[in-house]
């Protein structure tokens, strides 16, 4: 092909994807607000629009252009951005060209019927309502797998569309490694005399001052208001619109200050992920986090290596205490860490702790895995899911509401994407160790509350990438080794025997 | 062609409309967001999403396939809901593919470039700012109107566009009595040695309290916060993102609460006539308003009809001076209505009443009827600006913002969009005389606060039937008679000859 040749078809190459990526953000937009206030009556008809634009979409990245496209640029030298374009435009044109439209469509109506179905199922704590939408859910999944095709597992397929590249094999290998240090260290703290003070945690907090303090740690964390929102929501998510436009929302519990908070804090993580993509891969489907696991990567260690950090507090709370009034008068610092720092088990996923996180996590990676390699069905879910809870973390669920329906992952056919959470933990803890060769006063920058540096780094190291990078590509760059589950280990062990002064 | 294939054709024709529909909701929920607090740095590339939808709309409308269904329904005995379908996207193909597509695209540009222009301008007070755009921008609507043809004067192609029907020798006539009756009542009135007393309009009411009431008052006059919501904006509006889905906005100025009460009533007039369009005309291009000015005679006859009515006061005052606190505590009933009713020549046409704000409408067509039809330039704009606000209102603006720069609408070319909202007043006066025949006790009806029998004839004559009936239709079914600007004449001379003590 001539040079000038190629070079038209670069051009509209990338008008192609600037459309698809001018869809996606329109989706974005109607998912937001879908979830912030949007009114009851108009949904029905927005899920039309969302079919439409969806479909649309599905389609662009599946059509002969798109086809084309990718056969005559795969084979020539461009940018590196356009490399990149065209291999995520390859991944996606393989994946779904290989679903008959039909089934993709039959597919996405029943997601949404699944998902009502779940609600009311978790209202009612009653898993019947939601087992034949689910055993759907499966069936189309495990047909998709068909079609995709597999190396080693089946399940590994799933595992790839929110992690490319992870596998059983690696995930059971970290897994195992983890629980068998985990679940010790949670029996010695059950057995513990030194147990937190916890009960100025659950004072009245009104929610105003919350929603307010929340604004101020935000801003002091570097997100930047100009390219996001602060909403309040049942359920608090990130949103990432446009690299200009990546919004929080939280939910406030008066009497329980911390799930506000720390969820603040976690969907920053993530949002401070996006308001740092570099500008040049604005529209180039390049410019989002590059995994599930990076991005989990990034808003955990805004939680937990932030937020949970001594230093952090010692800065912050007295900010705390002006927004609290009288809450911790009487509360010391040391005080105040060891009580938002407690730790036991717990049923709720969202709700656990630090250090008992990765075991629900395990939990629905160990039932994912036996559902599609063939060893478990559906309707064994409720069973196997509380002898697992009564297995990792000693407690049964007294309802399915508290057990196998907690999650709405399942009811979309998200399968895959649990270990995602714990895999982002261990690369937080290995970010953060590699961090600490340039930034070795960390803890005094957190205790200064200087941010800047920390957020800094990671702008540079891991943010402006956006999907340019895979996520062992930026983990084996920002940390000079793959994944290892030490970093984690001991930073849950070091801390959790200091909380609980365990020797 | 066989009953078989027309039923083909007439499905694929509405999935093909559903489609254009979607993509036109999904801009107007990204319209809302961008006016109700889209972060800065995301409206570059939004813009982008917009460009990118709308033009998919209009290449949509001026498709060859569209040309096909058009062509092939028009022919055919169809139900009357595909026939109104088949007429609305023959016009819009008519009209639009008489524009070459590239025209079509560098007047989009120009759009958001002007209007951008405008503010600086505006903000500035200096019309040589925005002169070089509006001059471009009315060369291109020049040339469109060329391109549409004209019936009578070229004017007529642009009023066409928002009151379908309406013509200069219609709107000359109507205006020339209209202005023949009010500006002698406005000379009056500026002499009457009765003057309301409006002190106790400008004392403090904080912008909570506004809101409370704002939120009752849509309440109590039937709006559906389950069909909508209320937010906050710089410029109220209401906009339409489907039919269960119509969201409206106010502004609060703490020391005058009139701006947001009666913007609210306004925007609820609009809302309330989308939220009771026919539910079966969701996802036809039939689902909203049938014109401007139908639109702007039920938010007109929400704001003056009921809003400014006497008898809504009486029974609304209370609730007023709940919320209001101490404010109207030793107002009477009466100064209140007369207060409210004040009338006065000013400058800034969102902020006239009743009685002068024909006027500002009347100046505005005159304008544009002669830019339009050779007899006006652009430049010369600003000074017979001032010289008709002189003449018709007594006034001179001091600079350009407060004149001839403070409308956006010829910004992004607008033209022939002004004279529905006095059409929408005539239509209202009009609309208010037919109601009384069949609610003989309307200020009875305000007066015990029951809103429902007005709400539910406009639902039943007008709102229900969308685009499906063309305003004039719906004016002559309603009111028996073809447009009649005595009405309006009546209503104001009646009003303000009782308000100023006229004999």
């Amino acid at each position: 092909m001539t040079k000038k040749g190629i070079d038209l078809i670069e051009k509209e190459f990338k008008e192609y994807v600037k459309k698809i990526s001018a869809y996606n953000e329109a989706l974005a937009l109607i998912f937001w607000d879908l979830r912030t206030g949007a009114p009851k009556k108009g949904v029905e008809q927005r899920s039309e629009v969302i079919g439409v634009l969806s479909s649309e979409v599905f389609n662009m990245s599946t059509s002969k252009e798109m086809e084309s496209f990718i056969a005559e640029l795969s084979m020539e030298p461009l940018s590196e951005t356009t490399n990149k374009m065209v291999q995520v435009c390859k991944k996606d044109f393989e994946r779904n060209k290989k679903i008959p439209a039909n089934e993709y469509k039959e597919f996405v109506i029943l997601q949404s019927r699944s998902e009502s179905a779940w609600e009311e199922a978790r209202e009612k704590a009653d898993f019947s309502l939601f087992q034949p939408y689910l055993e759907q859910i499966v069936a189309y999944t495990r047909r998709f797998v068909e079609y995709w095709g597999y190396e080693g597992t089946k399940y590994n397929t799933l595992l790839d569309m929110y992690e490319p590249g992870m596998t059983v094999d690696v995930l059971d290998s970290v897994f195992s490694e983890l629980r068998s240090r985990i679940v010790p260290l949670v029996k010695q703290i059950a057995t513990s005399e030194h147990r937190p003070e916890t009960g100025f945690l659950y004072k009245e907090f009104p929610k105003e001052k919350q929603h307010q303090l929340n604004l101020e740690i935000l801003k002091q964390l570097g997100y930047d208001f100009k390219a996001g929102r602060l909403d309040e929501t049942v359920h608090p998510f990130e949103i990432r619109i446009n690299r200009g436009d990546a919004r929080v929302t939280t939910r406030y519990d008066e009497n329980d200050f911390r799930g506000a908070i720390f969820g603040t804090i976690h969907e920053c993580g993530h949002a401070i992920y996006e308001q740092n993509i570099a500008n040049e891969l604005t529209g180039t489907l390049l410019d989002s986090g590059t995994s599930m696991g990076i991005h989990e990567s990034q808003s955990l260690f805004f939680e937990n290596f932030i937020g949970r950090n001594h230093s952090f507090w010692k800065n912050k709370f007295s900010l705390l205490k002006e927004y609290a009034s009288e809450q911790f008068n009487d509360v010391t610092l040391d005080e105040f860490y060891r009580g938002i720092n407690e730790s036991k088990p717990s049923f709720i996923r969202i709700e656990a702790d630090e250090l008992t996180y990765p075991l629900h996590i395990m939990i629905r990676y160990e039932l994912e895995k036996a559902l599609f390699n063939g060893e478990l069905e559906v309707k064994d879910l409720p069973g196997v899911w509380n002898e697992k809870y009564k297995d990792y973390l000693g407690i049964v669920p007294e309802n399915d509401a508290m057990g196998v329906l907690q999650d709405v992952h399942w009811a979309d056919g998200s399968f895959g994407y649990f270990p995602s959470y714990a895999l982002g933990y261990m690369y937080a803890a290995q970010i953060k160790q590699a961090m600490l060769k340039d930034l070795p006063d960390f803890d005094g920058l957190l205790e200064a509350g200087d941010i800047a540096p920390i957020r800094e780094w990671l702008n540079e190291k891991i943010h402006k990438y956006g999907k340019t990078k895979k996520p062992l590509e930026i983990l084996k760059e920002t940390t000079g080794e793959g994944l290892n589950v030490q970093y984690l280990i001991k930073y849950l062990e070091d801390k959790y025997k200091e909380v609980y002064k365990i020797k």
